[in-house]
């Protein structure tokens, strides 16, 4: 079968052929059909993330799949059910996060990710999951499937971030999302969507005309441009925000957060920025956040449950949205667009198979 | 009746002669025993903290008070109750932050704080609060309620950082107190005695003998010595902490305590440091707080909920660390002692009355 994979060395994806591979217990066979490209894989291609397995002489990449039953195995599943799977795996021996369903709160070292981290990814014609890491998602949805990865991450930030203020009565009205790109997106179709936010913000850095502003404000939502209004002036030029949902990266973000959220509100933060020294006001910063109970949450990754939330959050969204958030799928002999990005692109997948085909 | 209050240009407490305070609507009168000293006064005193009544010319000084009710009125209170007031009032007109018990969570502008912004406090022998303000406390720990209060805001700094981890499952086995003030071994007395951690840690800046290295060690944890184990180099030293409660007010700590923590760690942030700018690793510390689900929460004053969650705790609190805890308790006509402050001081108190009398 073939494989979209990164070769020991090289520095752009490429098409390799493997053996389709064979169900062991417990496992599912999954036909796939279309995987989603993000930052993530630019970074794993570059090598500046993540590493292949050990002894691989190419890396298949890719994280955010959706495919078909094929053969279910002894699983729960049928043949035919549309599935998605998760991205962390045991790195051989389990460990009490996987064995209690969070492996997204596991450490480093004690967890291996598809695509990412020592484990070939799902950009490939077939993979093959233990059941416990297939979610089943709507039939409905199979086309844009390959999202559910992508908003489980933003469902699980969220999670923590509203966890983080249930100790007491919390009503937020207002939120900022940091980035554009495809995650920053979805987060905002999301909280538009699902939570009960009276006013959306989205920053980044675009010259009108721009496709991302026209989604933003497709969506309602205020368009912050950071050149103009840094995120640190934005409670000033704006309002002060009850939620920051941190997608660029970026560091200055994570600390200019303090000052943009409102008292009382949450920055969730989940950009993983390279190390980086710079100058804060550290006695102002620390101030802020204790006077005014605000909170920073990290978060990475998400499990089951974050995927199921997504897979419920997702046929609700504005079709109209995700035509427009989806900027192109590519099929294997031109898949090397898929990994293109400029101005234009904002989400792109390579299709391997189609939902109706074989059904 | 006598308070002990700053006059304004004043630099130091002093003693006055007030009005006895009379019942309106709602209150009851409560005949002070004991007012404790901490940092903030202090901050007061020096005026680079709060600010008095507008237009008084001397602000009574006191945030945590003991004391016993003298005339009940109309409230669900009875002559002989001992009690322990809560520190915010609404300034003037009340807001939905006092309407549902949490005025903890009143942003800057919306409270006053008896004490410290903008209302005398209950360094008096005498004062009068409206009955919501007011939380019951065993008769057997009227000598130590003065430490209700500080504690409550240790109960509530810790239900926050518990609040941001309940999304997931979390079982905390180390933690780390920031400070070795009367805070800070409040708190890692609560820690020991009402929390289940395995191994406790408390940082401070003493040379031994010391009293405070004493307490900490007499509670079974480890001291350690911020001048040879920076917060940074915690967890290399000794083990990364799943809670850090910061309680200096020493900026840095609040950034260092990212690195003190253990994957899934929340560091629980209560100084009110002054404006400070230096320079952080913020690529790392934003990469680390996203790759471990880190979190920071900062936490200021408590409510009603927190003081009682204090008086339930305050018992079981060992009494030998109490003894050495509270190292003063000084009568009107030697309130200047309370006041003082070096090594051999930790906790201190004015005694305005003894719980004896005249019952």
């Amino acid at each position: 079968m073939k494989a979209i994979a990164v070769e020991r060395e090289g520095d752009r994806p490429v098409v390799v052929e493997r053996e389709r591979p064979t169900l062991t217990a417990g496992e599912a066979l999954v036909r796939t059909l279309r995987v989603g490209v993000d930052g993530t894989d630019h970074d794993v291609i570059a090598g500046t993330h993540g590493s292949p397995p050990g002894g691989a002489d190419h890396f298949v990449l890719g994280h955010e799949a959706v495919g078909v039953v094929e053969e279910a195995g002894e699983t729960r599943f049928s043949p035919g059910d549309v599935v998605v799977p998760t991205v962390r795996r045991p790195p051989g021996e389990s460990n009490e996060y996987f064995e209690r369903g969070e492996p997204d709160m596991a450490p480093s070292g004690t967890y291996h990710e598809r695509g990412i981290l020592g484990e070939h990814g799902f950009m490939a014609e077939y993979f093959t999951s233990p059941e416990e890491f297939l979610v089943r998602i709507p039939d409905s949805i199979a086309d844009v499937g390959f999202l559910v990865e992508p908003l489980s991450v933003a469902e699980k930030a969220i999670d923590l971030a509203y966890a983080s203020r249930s100790s007491f009565d919390w009503a937020p009205e207002s939120a900022l999302v940091l980035g554009n790109g495809g995650l920053g997106l979805l987060t905002l179709a999301l909280l538009d969507d699902a939570y009960d936010y009276d006013r959306l913000y989205c920053l980044g850095r675009r010259d009108r005309p721009d496709p991302t502003i026209d989604i933003i404000e497709d969506l309602g939502a205020t368009y912050v441009d950071s050149r103009e209004t840094p995120v640190d002036a934005v409670a000033a030029e704006h309002e002060p925000m009850d939620l920051v949902f941190e997608a660029t990266g970026y560091a200055k973000h994570a600390f200019e957060t303090i000052e943009a959220l409102a008292p009382n509100g949450v920055g969730a933060l989940l950009g993983v920025p390279e190390p980086w020294e710079f100058e804060v006001d550290g006695g102002r910063l620390h101030r802020e956040l204790v006077l005014q109970n605000k909170a920073l949450v990290g978060s990475v990754n998400s499990n089951v449950r974050h995927f199921a939330a997504a897979a419920e959050a997702l046929p609700s969204l504005p079709a109209e949205f995700l035509d427009v958030l989806v900027t192109g799928v590519y099929d294997l002999d031109d898949f090397e667009a898929a990994f293109e990005d400029d101005d234009t692109t904002i989400k792109t997948a390579v299709q391997f198979s189609s939902y109706e085909e074989r059904r």
